[in-house]
């Protein structure tokens, strides 16, 4: 066999970093083996897959956030790592909860060194706000996350992520077995970018376990668990349908904005969230869309099952779905085709080929401040403590047509509208309109959404003027007192950093 | 706002990298301009496309062959890479077809300088087993092609992606539009692994175009074109359902080989392959399958009419699907949901986490030769001229637990079972059983599979005695006469080269 090879390299000695053929299976030894074929990935329990991820102190670890307060990943993981000795990590969880807060007990003990993150809440939030961690928190966006996983910032060495159901090599989805979180959208993109990648996996399918979320070829090890999350509570903290006349009132303004924006048109696309406002506005914007015959082309992001009922009645051709906010959406992930489920890269990073919230033409947002020019925090409460996520919030407000945030002026006697925000998430800039139960305030940027409205008799201020009216009702809050030390740096989506946080003093300090 | 920046850097000098906020749209200027967030990605020609690809003499470009006779976009781009004065090109088409005759011009002309594909039929392959090109051409199989691109052996600069519809953004299919070639198996590679896509589509379909075969995120720039191939031609060449007795033979025979090889069991896997025989043995396996109420979990690779209808019947689960082989094919993936779309990277990379194929029981492959060692030739005719593919055929022989080659004995007064093939493209330890219509051989390293066939009652033989057969039937045929010049090297799946093709001597020389 020898003989050809050698006639190949002096013939042409640019072949001669070819190597012979040496034996069919040389490249694929389990080939070999009928047994190792089918099991070569599967692990006795996580400690054998973690032993065989390589992983090693100082590195990174990712998870996904997809069962919300109902993760039962992301503390046994870190639990297991604790018990195994490892020391100095980076976790980089697409984004953390109040079932994280035993996360605090590794961070002191040095487990885990350095978080990125979406957001926080909870008694986690409150340890890190008051200086907690060594090193500040990265928060990002979920497009800006999939920016740093691109750009080499962030580089995983070992992804965890939950399924509950996966095939003896990968193959996994968020929509069958016990325990459904639907959309696997921030797991594609661990699973994309991690040097290894381990799923743990309520119910073994067998194979093939295709069409899949997760294939096959991005999938190192697999380990069946006992549960990976409870369902019931994805939707935890976030809304339902609202009874609150103060919401439903600012919901109804919103989809007045919506309908006399100029992008109330067929085939317009939207983004609602799930706050109870903006979950409240899209039943305010069936009328509307029956009415004129309005059919949207597509709503995107987090996608609710208030989306997936005007989706299922025909109002909304496809949901593009990076997570799935209640179960009513997973089960609808598993039911309708023209829901799809997209990765958070597709969904909203700014550095991909092309991501969707480019086509966006209406987003409803939340905000827990927003000052006079516009800028939104999302991630500090009116005490400085961090309380909340970036979410994909500056994401999309700078790529939709018509961003719109919903707030009411006064959240428990502290005003919403603010001089300046306690934290900048989401600049000034990408937002267009501000609705709340006291008015309506445009972006001066965008001088003809301001006369639509004014002329369909919407109750148009300058946000000058809802700043001054939220004052007149209950008085400038007081400043919050910080300590100079920085403890968690937010970024925005293309990783520059748009503002920090500084470690709250404490009521006694 | 450099004042947080400052605090920052000076309190933790780990972040002196890190950059300040600029504007909301410094990493996405595109969002700045509304019409520019739509047709970024558009070029009003294939020329406008080429020229924003950057490509450069030298460098390497990429097609897919899924409309195979009926390809209009191969000729076509190489046609303007010519015009436009491109030279010294590599060209790594997944594979090449007799359709592709124009290219000998452009091989002359030296345009193209390399050549990477699975195979090659008609008047180009003849010109090459001439002695046409400076350098030998790469025979791949499907699976090797992608171990090629992964260890980066082949580096594709910019991949040419012919698409029946695509939106703006790229999210392509083949099961949509006009000219419907079904599965983009080996264009879901392409897209993963070039550097520059360029997505050509008869239909612009409106955003979102999902679910998609090819995402966004993986798209450069969008073309739209008069036509990408004519889908009546995909199966020319390729096996409707036979009527010739000898094949009905073999075929009928090789399902009883599957009987009783000890792998008929409910759950068992299949791939056929688009030849006669293979094709007709489905037909025989249904009747098996309904009598003992077994269900196949799934059927692999290129997949054929034939086998859908047993998949809409109930009797194979799922149909993985890296290639449509027909119309009926096509159709199906677009009907059918348990007909899954994967890529020839999940299907048979042997370099990847998992491949399909290594989940096989059953092959059923072809053969041009098979020696006396259970070496297969599926590349040189009995000229010694290329007249054939690679395909997944060294892939699947190796992965699967029972490989079957089917072939008659003789064909044209030319025996197929030798003393040794002409290129050794699968190796014969891979090779479990042979069926001719003169009999059945069992590679000695299967005994078990020997005896169990044999207590069936089918007629075993030794290969040698199948050959002595052909040999008493028709004589040994005269050597074929080649130059010592290489044209073209066969590798195995994990890139080693296993055999050589050399220069055919012209009939007169």
């Amino acid at each position: 066999m020898s003989n050809f090879i050698e006639a190949l390299q002096r013939q042409y000695p640019q072949t001669r970093n070819l190597s012979p053929f040496i034996n069919a299976n040389h490249q694929t030894p389990w080939l070999n083996d009928v047994k190792r074929k089918h099991e070569r990935k599967l692990c006795a329990d996580l400690a054998e897959a973690i032993a065989k991820s390589g992983l090693k102190d100082g590195m990174t670890i990712s998870f996904h956030h997809h069962f919300r307060e109902g993760d039962k990943v992301i503390n046994r993981v870190v639990d297991t790592l604790a018990q195994l000795g490892f020391k100095n990590l980076t976790l980089a969880s697409s984004s953390l909860m109040s079932c994280n807060a035993p996360l605090i007990e590794h961070i002191r003990a040095g487990v885990i060194a350095r978080i990125y993150t979406s957001g926080m809440r909870g008694e986690l939030a409150d340890a890190i706000s008051h200086g907690l961690m060594k090193e500040p928190v990265n928060i990002h966006s979920h497009g800006g996350r999939v920016h740093l996983l691109q750009s080499g910032e962030l580089k995983v060495d070992v992804a965890f992520l939950g399924v509950p159901s996966s095939d003896e090599f990968g193959n996994a989805n968020g929509t069958a077995g016990r325990s459904r979180c639907g959309s696997l959208g921030y797991a594609m993109v661990d699973a994309q970018y991690a040097r290894k990648v381990v799923v743990l996996t309520e119910s073994l399918a067998p194979f093939p376990n295709m069409p899949a979320s997760i294939v096959q070829d991005r999938v190192d090890y697999v380990v069946q668990v006992a549960e990976v999350g409870d369902p019931a509570r994805i939707s935890v903290g976030a809304a339902r349908v609202t009874s609150n006349p103060r919401e439903l009132l600012i919901a109804r303004r919103a989809a007045d904005v919506i309908e006399y924006s100029g992008y109330f048109k067929n085939g317009f696309s939207i983004q609602t969230g799930s706050g109870a406002a903006s979950t409240a506005c899209t039943r305010f914007l069936e009328d509307k869309m029956r009415r004129q015959n309005i059919v949207a082309s597509f709503a995107l992001g987090g996608i609710t099952g208030s989306i997936v009922d005007l989706h299922e009645k025909g109002l909304i051709e496809k949901l593009l779905d990076t997570q799935c906010f209640d179960a009513n959406a997973a089960e609808s992930l598993a039911r309708n085709p023209n829901h799809v489920e997209i990765s958070t890269t597709v969904y909203a990073n700014p550095s991909v080929k092309a991501a969707c919230c480019d086509q966006l033409d209406v987003v409803i947002l939340s905000a827990l401040e927003i000052d006079t020019d516009f800028n939104v925090n999302v991630i500090t409460g009116s005490d400085g403590v961090m309380r909340g996520a970036s979410g994909g919030h500056c994401d999309v407000a700078t790529a939709a047509n018509l961003t719109i945030v919903v707030a009411p002026l006064i959240r428990s006697r502290i005003p919403t509208v603010v001089r300046q925000v306690t934290t900048c998430v989401t600049p000034g800039e990408s937002i267009d309109v501000l609705v709340t139960d006291h008015g309506i305030a445009v972006n001066p940027r965008r001088p003809e959404v301001a006369q639509r409205l004014q002329q369909a008799g919407l109750p148009v201020l300058s946000i000058e003027a809802l700043y001054q009216r939220a004052i007149e009702l209950v008085g400038e809050p007081r400043a919050i007192e910080f300590h100079e030390r920085i403890v968690g740096v937010i970024r925005y989506r293309d990783g520059s950093v748009i503002d920090v946080v500084r470690q709250v003093k404490e009521s006694d300090e």
